[in-house]
């Protein structure tokens, strides 16, 4: 995950002071890296205590014969790609099959967060 | 700014761990220290380099003579309050009377985003 750092003249303005809308993101599509479309963002997750953006919850539309399904992905896993003007998930097919489930009280499971970066491969965004 | 320590276990579980949809965020009240209601938040903006919250959006409904109008206010200077089910602003009522407007472009304006850090005394998302 990008830590900005303290010296902000090693990044452009409009990388350092880029901000987008939770609205924005709402409704935004997801892509797998091939193209496909696999659903949309429905809400995104933020960690009170460090204000930083934990999980993007996905509607999938039934690619990959998953069914339609909502499910929590690292939000370090999605890359916004502007030509798609959506974001697009750096993971293969076998793993966007595999998504552990929500399940009730999993936001507050430390061993479910620590499953679901583990599955996508990324560091937790309490790391 | 809170930052999460990399030992988890100093926090109990139910802070390290807690999470809140940007959905809920938006539509909550926001209070005055003094538990007098300044409006609601509208929308936040999420920096996409850093995945970290940056600003809240706040819609004021015209107490302390304000007008009706739109603050970009900095995440950190919110704390909520259960017992409000809001969020409170601690900052003083000529800091709050005094915001400095949102304008065309800000959000990509290093300056204003320095300006608006400064009105409430907070260091800045990106430090």
């Amino acid at each position: 995950m990008a830590t900005i750092p303290s010296d902000q003249n090693v990044l452009k303005k409009d990388e350092t002071y880029s901000l987008i809308s939770a609205d924005k993101v709402s409704g935004t599509d997801v892509y797998n890296t091939q193209g496909n479309q696999l659903g949309e963002v429905e809400d995104i997750m933020i960690d009170k205590l460090s204000g930083k953006v934990a999980y993007a919850v996905i509607a999938f539309g039934g690619f990959l014969g998953m069914g339609e399904q909502r499910r929590a992905l690292p939000w370090s896993v999605l890359k916004y790609e502007p030509r798609r003007d959506g974001y697009v998930v750096g993971a293969a097919d076998e793993t966007l099959k595999d998504i552990p489930d929500i399940g009730e009280g999993a936001y507050a499971d430390p061993e479910w967060g620590a499953r679901i970066h583990q599955h996508f491969g990324v560091p937790p965004y309490w790391s």
